[in-house]
């Protein structure tokens, strides 16, 4: 079985939106934040990874929403590194509250990214082991995220410099910001969202922009963030009127 | 003498940028945390200032930095309602180091606005008394930022239904960002920000397009943000190489 880590979180004025409740990218940074501390506590640091010349990528995050975080609300995040195979790492994340009950739940998957080479590498198992994660043959199938077929709305982001992390990468988050703000504050204040299935394909850098398309059809968008005519990211959002 | 009010924070990942440090409006972002927490502990809450038809709006801060915190670091905020006249209140913050070194200072000027008439209105003692903040008939005559006069670079900033909070406005630090982020990855890898001074003019609000200039002079730059032709902030900040 594979360990499990929790850590405890306030959520704060700043990580909240009009709404009064936790913005979709700032759940995200927190439960990274939670991966990252798991990480560092097993020695797994991302120090030691970049010396063996490799980094982790996410691929894919499948979001499940029963109700976000409020201001000043203390959510407590777990995790664990629940199984691998030759090429893909899977963790799962839950944010409860204080009752105990699960606000939300994540499932990623990671590959390793050999840094020279820029490409997918085996998973080595010293990068593991110590989170005991089951190792199995099997490669899931997740449900993909569908590309948008008719544009509904688009719009351009320039990535800034404060969106670029410590790894000279633009973080992942951000993107959720892209996808989410081209809805418009009419619908993002009228829906709730309950499931977000976002697959990350090639990354954006510093000084490129951001085209974000929706095609809204009912109580389903589909998302995708180009830069120029090259795919770098999918969504499929599933929401609930408020 | 006025009360203090001191909470610890751990800086994370996702408040760091490229150079491991944390970010100018995170760190503003969690020093507004700490005034928030401080006037929830006096009773003083937002709630009640609402209550009242009034809301705290900020003119201008001060901000002085001898080193910025990293990521993992924590590092104490410390504050107090330092004094006010009949329309002006005035804090002070001090972000220490586990070792009691100071790492930035900020000294900050407050108004009241009475949100019906959307006018500045005359502070009300039952809001400060809590505080123990010192009344003074002297209005500080503080230094102001100067305006841009040659523009050495201007960007464009679209504002995004995450930049608004939950009363509604463009959160103040987003500012930091639009006016930091036009001097380009370049100039932000090589210098350090040393002192900042902001003043603030007029709100802007969602869907507006902001649009950020900078005069570049030495270690010296001058900012302005508008709205079209509507003078929105003004920021001086001074910059030592790194």
């Amino acid at each position: 079985m594979a360990q499990e880590f929790s850590e405890q979180h306030r959520v704060v004025y700043y990580d909240t939106e009009v709404t009064g409740e936790m913005g979709i990218g700032k759940l995200v940074d927190m439960m990274m934040l939670a991966s990252e501390d798991h990480s560092d506590s097993v020695g797994v640091t991302t120090k030691k990874v970049l010396g063996l010349g490799l980094g982790w990528v996410i691929t894919q995050h499948l979001l499940t929403i029963n109700r976000l975080p409020k201001n000043n609300e203390v959510v407590t995040v777990k995790t664990k590194a629940a199984s691998y195979n030759p090429y893909f790492c899977y963790r799962d994340f839950w944010v409860k509250a204080a009752d105990g009950t699960t606000l939300a739940k994540m499932h990623t998957v990671f590959v390793l990214m050999d840094q020279e080479k820029r490409k997918i590498t085996r998973i080595v198992p010293e990068l593991v082991a110590p989170f005991e994660s089951e190792f199995t043959k099997k490669i899931e199938r997740n449900p993909l995220p569908k590309a948008p077929q008719t544009i509904t709305a688009r719009h351009d982001y320039g990535v800034r410099f404060m969106d670029i992390d410590s790894n000279h990468h633009v973080n992942n988050v951000h993107y959720f910001d892209w996808m989410l703000d081209v809805l418009g504050a009419d619908f993002l204040i009228k829906h709730r969202l309950k499931e977000m299935n976002i697959q990350y394909k090639q990354e954006v850098r510093y000084g490129q922009v951001a085209t974000s398309e929706v095609e809204i059809s009912g109580l389903t968008t589909n998302h995708q963030i180009k830069v120029g005519s090259e795919l770098s990211c999918l969504a499929t959002c599933r929401w609930e009127e408020r």
